[in-house]
């Protein structure tokens, strides 16, 4: 029989801690929060028997020696909870330790003893109990607890003994000090991000900078960018992202709508990276200089703009690398490099990265240097393409490595692919990532994919960032359901999600035909040739978008998914949810209806309690879209929505305060 | 900036494994099967892009240098299932490997090339794969790699290559030999614990033993136990298990119902173990010798049943530990010994174990060896009282340990405390828990209680063995439900769980007198006097616990939980669920009239396509208590119980085979 004890550090750490939360993976992953928010850390602890035992989370920002220990109070069933606030951007760890406390476990006995032998026995085992208190103690406290057991030795009435030994004051004091050698703590120290708030908030617009000239037939420049700003805050927008602006590849470019060969004036597809004029850190020439590009992220600044570069890790075939190492690429027996492929179809010109290279420590290097290069241009949000083209440990140690440089760093993962591979790459790192919205667009589709984002085991790691078009998508509903259809998505991808994004002004200009019937691929696509956008179009979208950009930055409520709910309407065209903030003092109600073709109608039935409304009084639902207001009674209220008027609300409820006279919106 | 690489192995293991089930706590627990099982591993497991992986499930038993392993098959989405035999008693341990397989990447891609210059240099591409395939493999499988390489260079005709490169005998000869240098492994080795088939099935008699004496006023034996074994095996009773058969002590001895003072003729309670006789390695002097129970566990063995021990660690004041391991106990102020008591509850007869001694190393091994002695004597089953209140890391060493030199024993633990506590022994290593049954008596608790059971997590750890009373639970259900409800406590535990008990013959014999009104106590508990049972009265339950536990026994349905479904009946009385094995050709439904008053009636629903019957043909429901058989057809059929007559149908649900001829009721 092998000696009692191996395996075991001491047989007398009897507590027991389980099922700490939040945790991914068992603490492989961080959990992901924005700096500001009260993490809340919930733990199973228990001890055998009868005995109380105390718990202590335990945090510290990454890198710091110390732990801060904070209290954790018992929520029944033997869950225990605390939290803290992570008020800066960056890595921290937390844990908890648990101990069976004798004081307390002896405070506990105590209050139920009722014979005076008893309460006089008991007193003594208390006063050894603080007296040990009192030698881990110092100062004043000391003193306090010394005396306490000289008392607890020396009283004799059951009665005086009873108050002296249940003292509050005394058994906090004594608490403060509690014998913690056999103190179980749990060995895993989970990890949390904590990133800047536009992580979790943000509302992206995607521009080809190549089609922002003024003049027809010129070149659209980093210059020109920077003169569209103020149409972009006008709307609203925080997070301006270009497609690649480096140097387009010239072998085997494609010509305007993905044709094989490309003409003399094609400007080729952007994500084609590199060519005589330079690779992944250098500037396509027509678009201009990196101090033109500077000026434009300055610039973008002053809006309240940050610019979001593209990162493609892949080459042209007259990349700079192509030439210089080919020990990157996968060479054919034919001697060419093998070029991007997924039988039959066929990128040649794009060459991906042999990941599996002899060298691959210098190509991992060499890529998180692109990265890093731009961070020290001043971006720091980074949209990466087709992610999951390239190995998981890569994006794990990159971006770990950039964001040790830059903590508040952002990367949003361009993978569309299947569910396991966007949540592995959102749990290695990537802070926002695509989703499958543009294709979700019934009723239940919706309810149950964010449902999934807001209540599944993702929300502790996946942010979604949801499109209802991008510069590949172009859905059916966007080809077939006209104006309405561009607004039910708008308002759905804004509300529904805190950071959403659109591609235009092929979204705002409400562009919507197809290169050929059944694709999903814009007619004349931006991807292969340069576009002109005219702006002022009357039928454009920009007032409404603006309008709804506004109510997520006033609405506390939209600035995060966790709240959202949704409720309950008799119509499978109509979409109710609510989304709260600030412990539900900001609450909006949107409806919408998603046929946009027909005018629907129905009755919404929400669930007061848990907007902590009373059933009996009205209430006020204020659109934020066309400023209408309605009064509002109980759960059950009808609504009509006609698709060519106004295919949605987005209310604000405003509660009613005391009397008429203090109606918020008396105010 | 870190170099690449640091932390990870190599960049190239581009395999990624998630979420291997059964899983308890991320490894830290074992999961439990019985030998012969077949144990199903699943797990999620990807790489990035569109390269074909390849997965082993991998499985030793406990201290076995080498894995077996085994090709996982694909599910969809990602997950990857394998199964393999657990052919033995003991521990085991399993993980998963993965790895990108460039062959069958490749052979995935060549299936899908159309033109013939592709598949030309395609061809060449395969050929250096399988040239390395060849390399890796010995004598006929490399000669016949070598040639099958040698072709794909040479032949030049497309379709010819086509059929050449796609051959699948000869991907299957490559498939044997994958490049497996950088392959990814779990590093979680996760345990299995092995038991033996009582450990999922069995039926439990508790008795005691000093009430078994045939002739009044006689203190009963072991020899009377023996001679007991007969009527308990004849009821189908597989474990025979007694309270302490040790010593008992005189100091603080507890008379009759509980009394603070034992007269000079009350034995004491069984539980207040030790005296000048001895103590937990010694037997009562007064039920016989160390021979008469050797003599016992054989006959009983003969009789199909076996003998388990109560595992009671405490001591009476006069146990040899008290003088001799001062130590091992708590002193008070006062000089005495702290008693176990619950304030203001005291209980002067027992000494609880001081598991904070200096000398706990002393302690545990002291405790392991009283266990071990009586495995030694051929005690395979240990009935745990109250391990709750003894630290948890103590049981997982010293059931690891009894484990280790006895991989057949099964310790069945009686924790009745809150939920955490009771999944945390069954955890660590206990084989049997009981439950909550005896408090849950209406259908939706009965429902909620075993759907937890058997679809929670706590399936793969958690085996309830069930009791409708025992010495300490004379439920009011029992008190005042007469007869029918004996017998419908009777068919709830041994039809929802594999494994139950009954506490006789007060069970039988339908004792349910209460010390007081409101008690759970019987009164003249033989916790603390002899009692005479009247084996022979008329209006006993043998006779139907003996049909109770042959349907047991043919069927293999009954034999373990996994299986079970509850379905619906449109009368809160009436309860009925099934249980399947051996691919549902084994059927068992049963239908419980929960009311021990009144005549109830219903629609029972089956769902028909779960238990694998046409939902057109009728099929025969054979009633096992009572012999009788229906026709039923289609899902919705009528029942009614009368409970003085019969309140339960335990029915072998029996298809219809080919013809009416071959109806297995025919034969």
């Amino acid at each position: 029989m092998a000696e009692p004890g191996v395996n075991v550090t001491d047989g007398r750490m009897r507590a027991v801690i389980e099922r700490i939360t939040p945790c991914v993976d068992g603490g492989r992953f961080a959990a992901k929060r924005i700096a500001g928010d009260e993490v809340v850390v919930e733990a199973d602890c228990f001890t055998d028997g009868h005995d109380t035992i105390a718990c202590l989370l335990r945090w510290r920002r990454e890198g710091e020696p110390a732990w801060h220990e904070t209290p954790m109070a018992p929520l029944g069933g033997d869950r225990w909870r605390a939290s803290f606030v992570a008020d800066s951007v960056g890595g921290y760890r937390y844990t908890v330790t648990a101990w069976v406390d004798h004081f307390l476990s002896w405070r506990h006995d105590f209050a139920r003893r009722v014979e005076a032998e008893d309460l006089r026995v008991a007193s003594l085992v208390g006063a050894g109990l603080i007296e040990s208190a009192a030698q881990r103690a110092k100062g004043a406290d000391c003193t306090r607890l010394k005396s306490w057991a000289a008392e607890l030795r020396s009283v004799s009435d059951a009665q005086a003994l009873r108050t002296l030994g249940l003292d509050e004051k005394l058994a906090a004091v004594a608490s403060r000090y509690p014998d913690r050698r056999f103190a179980t703590t749990c060995p895993v120290e989970y990890p949390l991000v904590v990133d800047r708030a536009r992580a979790r908030f943000s509302a992206w617009y995607e521009m080809f900078p190549r089609s922002a000239s003024s003049e027809a037939g010129r070149h659209g420049t980093l210059r020109d960018c920077e003169a569209r700003l103020p149409y972009i805050a006008g709307m609203g927008f925080d997070v301006l992202y270009l497609p690649p602006i480096h140097p387009i590849g010239r072998v085997n470019r494609k010509g305007a709508n993905n044709a094989l060969g490309a003409g003399p004036g094609d400007p080729g597809s952007p994500w084609a990276i590199g060519s005589a004029e330079g690779g992944h850190t250098a500037l396509h020439p027509e678009l201009g200089t990196l101090e033109d590009f500077r000026r434009l992220i300055t610039r973008a600044r002053a809006c309240g703009i940050e610019v979001a570069m593209d990162i493609a890790f892949q080459c042209a075939p007259d990349h700079p690398y192509a030439g210089a190492h080919p020990e990157w690429f996968r060479w054919r027996p034919d001697g060419s490099v093998q070029y991007a492929e997924n039988p039959p179809k066929k990128y040649q010109d794009i060459f991906p990265f042999e990941f599996e290279s002899e060298d691959w420590r210098a190509l991992w290097n060499e890529l998180a240097g692109v990265i890093r290069f731009w961070a020290g241009e001043g971006v720091r949000i980074f949209r990466v393409d087709n992610p999951h083209t390239k190995p998981f440990p890569f994006w794990e140690w990159a971006i770990a490595e950039i964001k040790r440089e830059y903590p508040e760093a952002i990367f949003l993962a361009e993978a569309f692919t299947r569910p396991k591979v966007m949540h592995r790459l959102a749990k290695l790192g990537f802070t926002q990532s695509y989703t499958y919205f543009a294709w979700r667009n019934a009723k239940h589709e919706l309810i149950e994919y964010f449902t999934e984002f807001t209540q599944g085991p993702g929300r502790e790691y996946f942010r979604p960032n949801v499109w209802p078009n991008t510069p590949d998508i172009l859905t059916e509903y966007l080809q077939f359901g006209g104006r309405p259809a561009f607004i039910v998505r708008l308002v759905l991808a804004a509300t529904l999600a805190a950071s959403y994004g659109i591609y235009g002004p092929a979204f705002e200009l409400l562009e919507a035909a197809p290169r050929e019937p059944g694709s999903e691929e814009y007619l004349d696509s931006e991807k292969y040739q340069i576009r002109r956008w005219n702006l002022e179009a009357p039928h454009g979208l920009s007032d409404l978008i603006a309008r709804v950009n506004r109510a997520r930055r006033e609405n506390p409520a939209l600035q995060s998914d966790a709240s959202l709910r949704f409720f309950p309407v008799d119509n499978d065209s109509l979409l109710c949810y609510a989304k709260s903030a600030a412990k539900a003092e900001n609450l909006v109600v949107t409806v919408v209806n998603l046929d946009p073709h027909h005018v629907q109608s129905g009755w919404v039935e929400l669930d007061l309690a848990s907007l902590g409304i009373d059933a009996h009084t009205s209430y006020q639902m204020h659109d934020l879209l066309s400023g209408a207001r309605f009064l509002w009674s109980g759960p059950r209220n009808f609504v009509q929505l006609d698709p060519q008027r106004a295919p949605a609300h987005v209310f604000a409820l405003r509660r009613k305060v005391r009397t008429e006279r203090n109606f918020d919106y008396f105010l």
